[in-house]
Formats: structure tokens, C-alpha cells, sequence
């Protein structure tokens, strides 16, 4: 089984494109046509609608960014607060972009030790009950250090699964610890960068290992010096579109070949209408019109041939 | 509705125990009667049916430590390894906890941002269809800062619920980066629990706000500082037993009163017989002797009268 960072790489190389479609369902503006009409109008649906409506709707999603994303990115916590069909729309919606030949990275955020860590990885990043793993790549917080990340690349490495360590986030606080700086002047999130490195092993530009780094787009002015400090890392770049980063921010995430990068728009190819709180038209086709501009976009900077 | 530190403080109090037992459900060491005998041996059982035997040991163990513990810990990776089935016994195991009149900590270490943070706020800490909060708490990591915090305590407020911040956790990676220094030599945790005060808004010894910090015993040095600089928080002290924190480590814990803090096990109480992989003997017992030791132990540390 080809490692993880590498079945990135080759994903972003065969398709020419970068993106990576975030999926963060939010049910008050997804089309009233996937909620059930016999409903009283004004008072939420029931869980169980609800997520079914959800899970339909990122189907529907899939579908229409399949021919210009290569990876979709399902932000857990919206389906986690559906509760239990919540969680079994995530399973349905992964395992339907999985079928389209799209790499799933969930957006979980996880981090703990040790054989809780381990257990968290065996949930998403290894095969339960002969079904393959729920996602490709996990995404993992490292303020708990080593314990914390090894067990998730550990658990993943056999079906050539991978995760994306935060290192830089998009939000605007993200300076309040992230940028803390040591005695030498660097940053918490060069150290993380470092570390990063560490736990990839023996990789190098054009040879990815199975350990990622989330970078926001929001800080342009840092990629540069990520993509060096982290050669093996594929860079997730989040923030993209509806956060403010433009495809010029993005530009230095990518290695010399315009590969090693997997840039991230939610809300502005999902829900182009979300000021407006429900589509006009026909929301399809405006969908994959978003997808396919962020992939012509990003061609471009990345200079991919 | 009375403020989630203030509910904490006075559980503890009221019970005369600090003691918070940690639920990590391995399947292998649940009883084997709580196991289906009709399955293949040496095969492992569909997730359903571990979902169910992890949901009914739980539960078991949650009647057993009642009289001696104020709260119960559920480890949410042992739960989510299960999937859909795992959520399930998730629920159910903190609804029978909040029907036993015990706080239910929910170990989820979930950190977002937004919207984000917001969902996963809602799913756990918030009234769902008609039902209480999943839990009373939710452990909470920092890396993103405010943004990933701040939505949890608004979310919660309202039903009296609160957070747990990641402050210096128990395993012995955490000083990778919890331990990195500033050029005053002050080390992140310290920073974070600066701002876990400041999160808290105006509190004070005695008077404990939403907002609690983690911990660990393994790190007894650091936590009469850490009570110091965080004196509205409640202290939630992982590592004891299984992991070497022993009842003199947890004592700076303690505010002046013998207040303020939960101290969790998890395998030295749950699963006394870890190390032989099954229990012998009446193992209900054994385990509500596990946690009226601990219970006795900490009463004496901290000085309760």
C-alpha cells in the first residue's frame, strides 16, 4: 500500500488541482427541498430529519465538485451535533466520496494519548468490521506532544492513511499561543513545524510522508518558511475564499512542481448563497461554477502544467 | 440557574469527594458476561453488540462508585471506536450518570473555532429535542485560543454547564510543547492558565466560574502555581493511580477549604483487574471498594472535614 502523503501527491498531480471542498453542513441553509415538507414551519426538524437532510445534501455536494476536488474535508462537529444520526450521516457522506475516487481528510481535531489516541485512530483511520477507514486523514492537535500524534500515523500507516497536524490555524487568535515565542524569538508553531519533520521521518521535497500541517491562508506571510521548515508535510491550507485568503496567499504552500498542497474553501463553494440563507436558481451548477473557478484559480498560482 | 463552577463546588462539598471516575471502556476488559456468549470465540463481536456491552458496564460501574464520586469522566475515543453504536452508548451512559445525580465530564478535548466550536458547544453542552446537556462539562484543548474557547462558555452558560481548558496535561510528552519558555521564562501553560483567569471573568477562591483547568498529577510541582494563578477554576487532576499520581501529589490541588478540585481515575478503579485482562470474584464489589479507597485517601490529602 502506497504511504499517505504520497497517494495525496499523486491525487493533486493526476487531477491538477489542489482543492479540497470543506463540508460543514450547516441545516439552515441547506436547500429547503432535502427538508421534510410536512414539518411545522418555524420549529426545528427532528434529529434524525435533520441529519438525513444533511447527508443528502453533501452527497449532492460531492457529486458536483467530483470532477475539479480531489479531497473533501467533513467538519465533524456539525454532524456530532446531530448527535447519533448525525454521526451516521459523517459515515454515509465519507464512504460516498470515498466511491467517488475523492480522499476524505476529517476534520476532527482530535488529540490524546496513548491507547485513547490509538482509539480515536482505530475509529477513523483503520478498517472497521471490512469496511475501509471512515477517512484518509485525520485532522490532529498537538498541544499534547508526541503521545499524542504517534499512535494516529501508527494506526494509520497500514491502509495507507495520514494526518494533518495544526500548526498555524486560520483564526484570528490563533496568535495567542501559537505565536508565543521561546528565547531565541521562535514561535510555538515553528517548534510544531519542527516536530512535524520529526514524526514524518525520512522524507523530502517530492516524497511525502504520512504527516501533514494545517497552515491558514490567513497568514500568507508565514507559508513560506512552513513549506521549508516542513519539506515531507502535504500543507492543508484552510481559510480560503469566505475567510479572506485569496489565491495569491496560498501560493508559497506549494513545493517547485506546484504540488504538496491541498487548499481548503468551505462556505464559498458549498453555500455560494449563504448571505442570502437559501439558494436562488440553480444551486448545482453554482456549486461546481464555485469549484471549478477555485481549481482554475489555483492552477494558476500553483503553475501547475 | 446556579454557574457551572459554583455547582462543581458545591457537589464536592456536599459529598465530602473530589473523587471523578474516568469511564475508558476496553472491551477486552469488560466482564465476559456482559459480552454475547453466542459469538465465535476468538472473533470479535459486531460493533453493536460491544456498543451495548460497553453501554451496560458503564452503567454498572456508574451504580457502584455513586455513593463515593461526584462525577463520572466518559472518555469519548472509547466510545466513537464503536461508531454510530459507540454514540449511542455514549448517551446513554450520561443520561443514566446525570440520573444518578453525578456531574458527567465529558473527555471529548474538542477545540474549533466559530461556528465551529459552536456546533460542537451545542451538541454536548446544550438542551437537544427537549433533553438536558449530554454532559455538565466538556474538556477543551487551547491551541486555536479564544476563538476555540469562547463559544463553549457561552453555549453553555445558559444550562449551567462549563469547560475544562487543557492546561499541563499527565503524559510525559506534554512538556514538548506545554513546557516550551518564553524569553521570561515562562512556560505555555502558564500563559494558557493566565488566560483561562481571564476567560473566567471576575472569580476568585471560593467563587468558581465556568471555566476549569486540566491538570495532571504526574505533575505535582506545578500545580500549587497553577491553583495560584487560576484561583476561580476548578482543577480537574487526571493521572491518578494507573498513571503514578498518588494522593500527596494531588494535594496543592486543594483550595484553602479542601475545595475546588476533582481528582479522576480511570483503570485503577474501573478496571482493577487490567493487568490480569479479566476479573475474578465479585468484581462489583471490587470496584466500589477501588473508588471508596480513593474517596477516603483524598478526603484525608485535602483536609475535608
Amino acid at each position: 500500500m502506497q504511504g499517505f502523503g504520497e497517494r495525496v501527491a499523486e491525487a493533486i498531480r493526476d487531477k491538477r488541482s489542489p482543492v479540497c471542498v470543506g463540508l460543514d453542513p450547516r441545516t439552515g441553509w441547506i436547500p429547503a427541498e432535502f427538508h421534510d415538507s410536512a414539518r411545522t414551519p418555524g420549529e426545528p426538524a427532528p434529529l434524525r430529519q435533520q441529519a438525513s437532510a444533511v447527508g443528502q445534501f453533501c452527497c449532492e455536494v460531492i457529486d458536483r465538485v467530483e470532477p475539479f476536488a480531489v479531497a473533501v474535508k467533513p467538519q465533524f462537529a456539525f454532524f456530532e451535533a446531530l448527535l447519533a444520526p448525525g454521526f451516521e450521516a459523517l459515515l454515509q457522506v465519507c464512504s460516498h466520496a470515498r466511491a467517488r475516487g475523492l480522499l476524505v481528510v476529517g476534520d476532527g481535531k482530535r488529540g490524546d494519548i496513548a491507547a485513547t489516541a490509538e482509539a480515536y485512530a482505530k475509529a477513523y483511520l483503520a478498517p472497521v468490521e471490512g469496511n475501509p477507514p471512515v477517512a484518509d486523514a485525520l485532522t490532529v492537535n498537538p498541544y499534547l506532544g508526541s503521545d499524542g500524534v504517534l499512535p494516529f500515523i501508527e494506526a494509520g500507516a497500514p491502509g495507507g492513511c495520514g494526518i494533518f497536524v495544526l500548526v498555524k490555524t486560520s483564526n484570528p487568535s490563533s496568535s495567542e499561543f501559537q505565536d508565543a515565542t521561546d528565547g531565541d524569538g521562535e514561535p510555538l508553531f515553528m517548534r510544531v513545524a519542527r516536530k512535524v519533520r520529526e514524526w514524518n521521518g525520512e522524507t523530502g521535497e517530492g516524497r511525502y510522508g504520512p504527516v501533514g500541517a494545517v497552515a491558514g491562508a490567513t497568514w500568507p506571510g508565514h507559508l513560506a518558511d512552513l513549506r521549508r521548515a516542513m519539506p515531507g508535510s502535504i500543507i492543508l491550507v484552510p481559510g480560503y475564499g469566505a475567510q479572506g485568503g485569496g489565491a495569491a496567499d496560498v501560493r508559497e504552500a506549494f513545493d517547485r512542481r506546484g504540488g504538496g498542497a491541498l487548499v481548503t474553501a468551505s462556505r464559498s463553494v458549498v453555500f455560494p448563497w449563504a448571505r442570502r440563507g437559501q439558494p436562488e436558481g440553480d444551486w448545482r451548477s453554482q456549486i461546481a461554477g464555485e469549484a471549478r473557478k477555485m481549481r482554475d484559480e489555483l492552477r494558476q498560482v500553483a503553475g501547475m502544467s
